[in-house]
C-alpha cells in the first residue's frame, strides 16, 4: 500500500478566494522515477455548472490524498506495532517506527483493535486476513490481561500493562473500559463471537452503573470540596458507545434510547455564556463551575462532540439538534480555538482570557485537527453550505502541511504554537492507532458519499 | 521595599572572558527622575590583588540585585496572596497579582508558611510583625483544614482545598505532608509552640513509616507490573526535612542519623551509566529501570539534589561526598541539561536521546534555574573554583533576563524553548512562594558569607 505504487495525481496547492469565488488548483503527479509533472487549473464559481465541476475535482483530490495517507498509516502500524512474542501492540513508536518503550496502554490497545476491525468490516481494500489477524491479536491480549485481578470494581481494567501483561497502573476513570467495549463489540461483529459480544455488553452495563448510579467502584474518594462534575468526556464517550453497540440492532437501540437522550442532554449543558461558549466542565445541573476548571475550553473536544451530535441528530432526523451541533459545537470552538497568528487549533483556552494552567495550552496537537476535519466534512456533507467546506479546507491545509510525515509515514502529534514538531514520536502514552486513521477513514467515507451523489 | 526607593548601582552587564581572564563590567544607577547614569570598569585577573577586588565587586553587585529582587518578591506575595476572610493564601495569582482561581494547594501553603518563618527568623530586615503574622495565618489554616477527615492514613493531608478549606483532592504521595512538617517545624522555632513542634515530629515519623516500612496508607494499589521505585524526589525530600528538623538540636540529629545516611545512599543510587548520567528513577537496589521511566533525566532536580548533598557533606566534613555532589549532581546535569542553542535548562531529557514523552520537556521552567543558582553559588562558596562562578554567572544572566518581571514584580515561571513567556501567571497549582524566594534568600546568605570572608 505504499504511495510509491500508486502514482495518482496529488493536490499540491489549492487557493480558494472566498470573496470573488475564484479558485486555482495545482495538481501534480509523480512518475516511477519520482519526477513530478504538474498542471494548474483556475476557475470561478459564478455558474452552478462550474461550481459542481470544480467542487467535484477538489473533493476527488482530497479523497485521493486521504486514501493514500490512510494506506500509509495502516502500513506503519502493521509493520511496527505488533508484538509477535507476547501479543498485543507496542504503543510507543519513534518517528521511524522503532519501539522506545514496551508498555502497553489498555485504552490504546482497545482503540487499535476497534480500528482494524472497523476497516476490515467496512472497507473493501482492508478486508484482508492480515488486518483481521491484527485485530484478533490485540483482542486476545486484552481478554487475557486487561481486567484487574482482585479489583473491587467488577470489570475494572488497568490503564497500562507491562509487555507481558502485568498491570502497571489503574486509573480511577472509565476510559480504558470504554475502549475495551468498543473493541470487543466491533470485532465480534466480524467473528460472530457471541461470548465476546456479551462481554462487551455486560461491561457496558457496568459503565452505565458507574456513571449514572454509583461510581464508588472506580475508587475515587468522595471529598467535600469535590462535588461530581459533568465533564464533557463522559457523555461523549457513552454516546459514542451507544452508536457503536446499536448499529443495525433495533432491540439494542431501544434498550439504550434513554441513555442516548441523557448523553445528548448532558453534552448540551456545556453550551454556556448565553450560547456563546462551550465549556469543558459544568455542574451536574448545567451551571458554570468556579475557577479554572469551570472556565477551561478544549476546542478539539468540542468539535469532536459536534460530529457525535450531528451524527446522532441526522439519524434521529432532529433538525434543531443538527443546527445546534454545527453552530455551537463547531463554529464556536473553531472561531475561539483557531490561532489567528500561527494557524492551527490551540489545545486549551480560558473563556475569560486568563492564561490556562496547562503547560501545553498553546501547543497544536494532531487529534483536535483530526476531529475538526471530520466535523466540518460531515457538516458540509449534510448541508452543502460552501462556508463549511472552506473551514474544512483551512484545517486540511494546516493539518497536512504540519502533521503528516512525508519521510517515515504516519503523523507527528505535538507541535509548538509556531508549528514546529517538538515531540517527534508517532506513538506514545496518549497517541495510538486511532485519531489519525479514524479521521482519514471517516473523511474518505464522507467523500465517497459526496462524490457518489455528485455523480448521480 | 520597592526598588525605586533604593537607587543603588545595578550591574547592567558583565562580560567575563574565561580564556584570557579579562573582564568588563557596566554599572548603572538610576536617580529619582529615573534617569540612568553608568560607568564601565575593565580589568584582567593576572594579579591576585586585582582578582580579589574584581570578584568582590561582582559579588557585591549580585548581592544588591538579589536583595532587591527578594524584597520585591516578598512584597508581591504579602500584597496579593493573603485571604483575609478565610485565612491561608491564594495560590493562583495572575501576572499583576490578581487572583484567577481560589483553590488552595496544601503543599504550596506549607511552603509559604515555611518561607515567611525562615525569613523572619534568620534575616533582620524581615523580622517584622507582618511577616510573622503572615506565617501564622497560613499555619492556622493548615492546622484547621489540611488533614483529611476520616482518612485511613493517620495524618494524610489533602493536596488541594477549596477557599474555605474543604478537601478537593488527595494525592497518593507524601509531598503535601512533607511541606506541612517543614512549615510547622520552622514556625514553632519562632513561637516556641511545643504542640506544633510535636505535631510536625509525629507526622515526620509517619512519613518515615510510609517510605521505609509500609506505604499502604497512602492508598496506592500494589500492582504486579509496578514494583516500588527509587524516585529521586523521595530521599531528597526526606533529607531536606532532616536538615530542617535537626538544626541546632543534637538529640534530634542523633535520632535521624541513620535516616540521613539512608537518604544519601538512595540519592547516590541515581548516578548511572558508569558515573556519566543522573537518572530520575532507579530500582530500589540502584539498577536502571526499563523504558522511558528509567531513562528520564530532570536536570533541575539533579541540581537541587546536588546542593542538598553538598550541604550535608559540608556539615559532615565528608570531602569525597562534597566532590561527588559537585562533579556528579551539578556538572553532569548542567552539561546535559543546558540548551546550547537557546540557553536555559531543559525540563526533561532522555538519556539515550529519545524524545521525552512529557509535552513540556523542552520548556524552560523557573525552578530548575533557581536550584542551579543555589547549587553553583554554594559550590563556589565552598571551593572558590572560578569555573563554578562562571557557571553561576551563565545561569544568573539567563535567569534574570528571562524570568524576572520588571513590570509587576515576581517571576514568570514557564518559557518556551526559545525563552518567550508562554504562561504568564506568577502563582499556580505548581508555583508558589518558594523556589524564587528560597533561591534569592540562600544566594544572599551565601554572598554575605563570601563577602564577609573577603573583607576579613
Amino acid at each position: 500500500m505504499s504511495p510509491r505504487n500508486t502514482p495518482s495525481p496529488v493536490l499540491l496547492r489549492c487557493d480558494w478566494m472566498v470573496r470573488d469565488q475564484s479558485w486555482r488548483m495545482v495538481l501534480g503527479k509523480r512518475n516511477k522515477q519520482d519526477q513530478l509533472s504538474g498542471c494548474c487549473i483556475e476557475g470561478g464559481l459564478s455558474s452552478s455548472g462550474k461550481t459542481g465541476t470544480m467542487t467535484a475535482a477538489l473533493l476527488e483530490q482530497y479523497r485521493e490524498r486521504i486514501r493514500t495517507e490512510l494506506d500509509r498509516v495502516v502500513d506503519f502500524w502493521l509493520k511496527f506495532s505488533h508484538d509477535n512474542e507476547h501479543g498485543g501492540y507496542f504503543n510507543c513508536l519513534g518517528k521511524d517506527g522503532k519501539v522506545y518503550d514496551e508498555l502497553k496502554y489498555v485504552w490504546l490497545q482497545g482503540r487499535q483493535v476497534w480500528m482494524y476491525s472497523r476497516l476490515y468490516r467496512t472497507t473493501e481494500r482492508f478486508h484482508k486476513p492480515e488486518i483481521l489477524e491484527a485485530a484478533k491479536s490485540g483482542a486476545a491480549f486484552l481478554q487475557k490481561f486487561a481486567r484487574v485481578q482482585g479489583s473491587s470494581g467488577l470489570g475494572k481494567c488497568a490503564f497500562c500493562l507491562t509487555r507481558d501483561g502485568r498491570a502497571v497502573k489503574v486509573q480511577r476513570t472509565i476510559f480504558s473500559e470504554c475502549f475495551y467495549v468498543m473493541a470487543m463489540d466491533e470485532l465480534s461483529r466480524i467473528t460472530q463471537d457471541k461470548e465476546m459480544q456479551a462481554d462487551a455488553e455486560s461491561l457496558m452495563d457496568r459503565l452505565i452503573f458507574w456513571v449514572q448510579t454509583d461510581s464508588s467502584e472506580l475508587g475515587r474518594p468522595q471529598l467535600p470540596g469535590d462535588p461530581p462534575v459533568n465533564s464533557m468526556a463522559v457523555p461523549m464517550m457513552l454516546l459514542c458507545l451507544v452508536d457503536q453497540l446499536t448499529e443495525g440492532r433495533t432491540d439494542v437501540a431501544e434498550k439504550y434510547k434513554d441513555l442516548s437522550e441523557w448523553c445528548v442532554e448532558r453534552i448540551l449543558q456545556h453550551i454556556q455564556r448565553d450560547g456563546k461558549a462551550i465549556l469543558e466542565n459544568v455542574t451536574l445541573n448545567g451551571k458554570e463551575l468556579p475557577g479554572c476548571q469551570g472556565r477551561v475550553q478544549n476546542p478539539g473536544h468540542a468539535l469532536e462532540a459536534g460530529w457525535f451530535l450531528l451524527q446522532y441528530a441526522q439519524k434521529k432526523g432532529d433538525v434543531q439538534l443538527q443546527k445546534t451541533a454545527v453552530d455551537k459545537f463547531m463554529e464556536i470552538p473553531f472561531h475561539t480555538g483557531w490561532d489567528k497568528q500561527h494557524g492551527g487549533l490551540f489545545y486549551f483556552l480560558d473563556v475569560d482570557g486568563h492564561c490556562p494552567t496547562q503547560l501545553e495550552w498553546n501547543m497544536k496537537l494532531w487529534w483536535p485537527h483530526c476531529e475538526a476535519l471530520i466535523a466540518y466534512l460531515m457538516a458540509y456533507s449534510h448541508s452543502k453550505e460552501p462556508v463549511l467546506l472552506d473551514r474544512f479546507k483551512q484545517i486540511y491545509d494546516y493539518t497536512f502541511r504540519h502533521f503528516s510525515d512525508e519521510e517515515h509515514g504516519e503523523w507527528f502529534g505535538y507541535l509548538s504554537r509556531q508549528g514546529e514538531v517538538v515531540l517527534d514520536f508517532k506513538g506514545g502514552p496518549f497517541k495510538g492507532f486511532f485519531h489519525v486513521p479514524r479521521c482519514l477513514y471517516m473523511c474518505e467515507k464522507l467523500l465517497d458519499g459526496l462524490l457518489e451523489r455528485q455523480d448521480s
